[in-house]
């Protein structure tokens, strides 16, 4: 263990003291940003990114430092994976903040606008949150990505990344600081947690006052520390157990290609389908070839007895496997009697994230979209379309399972709140 | 003390496994709840409207057994007031009700709709929150106000009134619940909690999960209680500490009226004016004026050395003055260098609830607008407008000071969440 490694890794005399303080100049910091021109925050996007490109061999070598450090520790290979840099791994994180500064600004736009009887002029107008914590893990680009995107939306950001990726997100911040001192924005728009000591999370949960909300971004034991230790409120999703639907009324080909992207195309993002339900009058014409497409891909099959019995590849899926997000080449399947059976299985089993039907029937297509209560919900069209890009938003910092505030694909509009502002002239109430 | 009155007293044994079942019978409503029809709704309320007013009797009966306890307690006389029913108060709360019942209905509507380059329709659709606590205190009217605002929105509600209004409540939601069963509604989407145990608020407040948000509806303890204890989602306001700035640029008419309309209309809102700030180039000609004019109406002024100056009835004002909401005749003000200090001024002390400026000139109007970060901010407008009557909402629940979800007036459209309904056909992601 080098210096620098020591130090980070030396516990905090005062960690409650130090994120007191981070929290302090976030604040202030935001109070700047909510009224700066949208130009001034493109300006200082636009700069970051040509410093990640200048300070790039710094970050690699900073990168290089955490690797060595976790491949002491043994990490597993994807972990390695997630942590690693490299010359197009850095620009990719530079041409992720021009992106952001090419999105349109979600503040001062008007969302409603009326007249009341009396004269008055009601508009309602996005603001800025005010100060955002992200929590996250061993991607070291989510501090570019995550920072430039509470820029855009002239919010601060405290950023608390992974302890692997110490080194390679402090280098990435100091890009995204000279920035902002570019810009003439002030460089506490964006800060990240000087420290490994993980009382820092605690204390950051804690900053109710200073944080208006937390996000965490990362696997579920993370989000699920968050979302139970916070007293900040917290935007965040625990897991996305998505569903395909083939309905008796399905389409056999799009039903193939709908359930064969939804499962196969990424396994490891949130919005890949985890279950499959087929009606059981068509499990013969339908998931007979479904069954053949994804075992043919490699694609691990846990059914019920019913989908076994089509297969003597299938496993048999246990009551877990209905409630398992696994992120990996394994779908589990069963029958159901009709939509409103798979309605019922998603709505006790599903995650609350994105669920999509298969079908050429419109009655059942509305009924299955109106009942699921899912932040995206679809019809004959892949799950894997959960993502803020796909919807057209630019750039996301995740999506929310949650229902208040932000649902679905987080980007820079819902990054925001609003205020009224009431226009009159003399007007009093009566 | 009766036997009712000795049962509603009673520690419970298990007040967290009550709690748990009232929010699993709750959580079952508003599954419900969240597709029904809005003539079901609707007629629900009508139906409750009718109930009330033929359960009158049993509801003053009721209430005067309630009286009955607070006279024994010697509440003071404003408290006794506010929980005090009549004939005229009983027909208000059904016409409430009713009102309740004429208004659109928030779910199912679109916000916003997009076809994305794919093919892929996106619609952005209202939907329930699902289950809200309400917390409150006295007045037995919000018992029906917040359930029917709640039944509307599609939500179901868990009601915890004060403990003196306790049978009053209790009689006013066997009405909601004939209403709901009338319309063939399940009863259990208003319930109410059974208990005045006080362990009752803590279980509510930890049944994440069950209870989608909570919302605290009461004077600034109770509030600030379920602010810090609350494991679910909060949307509260904690105090209006309303400010109106008369500009060196206000027209003194206007400004005497603004002034006076927002500090004495009705002084116990939370969009009453606490908090007067004057330019100080115009406080012989705008403020002497408007001084005189409170002073004569009865209102007490708090002012500093300025002020002071101006009138031998002007007290001082201590530190604590502004940031004190006195909800009474009482006016604090100060003397500022121009709409920066008068920002200032508000961003320090304030509230993020309402602001107001009276200039003739835009520019600083449109300064104060975008730099003052507060729920609602006016200009040449009454800060007593802060209502959701007044902007045209209808029924209000509330008025929230916090920036997550709902910010300034919640009415039934703020109760609600959104899903993303998204219509293919057979698209996949390449």
């Amino acid at each position: 263990m080098d210096a620098r490694e020591a130090a980070a890794e030396a516990p905090m005399d005062d960690v409650a003291a130090l994120m007191e303080t981070l929290g302090r100049r976030a604040r202030a910091a935001a109070e700047q940003l909510a009224t700066v021109p949208t130009a001034a925050k493109d300006a200082a996007l636009r700069a970051a990114a040509a410093a990640v490109r200048a300070r790039a061999a710094e970050i690699l070598e900073a990168n290089a430092a955490d690797m060595q450090a976790a491949r002491a520790k043994d990490l597993p290979p994807a972990m390695l994976d997630r942590l690693r840099l490299d010359g197009g791994r850095v620009d990719a994180i530079a041409r992720g903040l021009e992106e952001v500064a090419a999105l349109p600004d979600p503040v001062g736009s008007v969302t409603e606008e009326w007249t009341r009887p009396n004269g008055l002029r009601i508009q309602r107008v996005r603001v800025p949150l005010g100060v955002i914590g992200i929590i996250y893990e061993s991607r070291p680009n989510v501090t570019a990505d995550a920072g430039g995107l509470c820029l855009k939306s002239g919010n601060a950001a405290i950023l608390r990344g992974g302890s692997e990726s110490f080194h390679s997100s402090r280098a990435i911040l100091a890009a995204l600081q000279d920035g902002l001192r570019a810009a003439g924005l002030p460089p506490d728009a964006v800060q990240a947690v000087p420290t490994r000591d993980r009382a820092a999370v605690g204390a950051l949960l804690g900053l109710t006052g200073l944080v208006d909300v937390v996000i965490p971004r990362g696997g579920k034991s993370l989000t699920a520390r968050v979302a139970a230790e916070s007293r900040v409120p917290v935007i965040y999703h625990l897991d996305g157990i998505c569903h395909v639907y083939v309905d008796r009324a399905a389409d056999v080909e799009k039903a193939r290609a709908v359930v064969m992207n939804s499962k196969m195309r990424r396994t490891g993002i949130c919005g890949a389908a985890e279950t499959l339900l087929v009606d059981r009058t068509v499990l013969d014409s339908h998931l007979r070839p479904i069954l053949a497409d994804l075992l043919e891909a490699g694609c691990e099959i846990r059914g019920d007895a019913a989908v076994q019995a089509l297969d003597p590849r299938v496993r048999p899926a246990a009551e877990e496997d209905w409630e398992t997000e696994y992120l990996d080449a394994i779908l589990s399947v069963k029958a159901v009697d009709g939509v409103d059976a798979a309605v019922e299985h998603i709505q006790r089993h599903g995650s609350h994230h994105t669920d999509s039907i298969v079908t050429k029937d419109a009655a059942t297509a509305e009924r299955f979209l109106s009942r699921v209560d899912s932040g995206i919900v679809l019809w004959n069209a892949s799950t894997q379309f959960a993502d803020g890009g796909e919807f057209g938003f630019g750039a996301e910092i995740g999506i929310s399972t949650g229902k208040l505030h932000a649902r679905g694909p987080v980007g820079a509009a819902q990054l925001t709140s609003y205020k009224y502002v009431v226009r009159g002239d003399g007007q009093i109430r009566p």
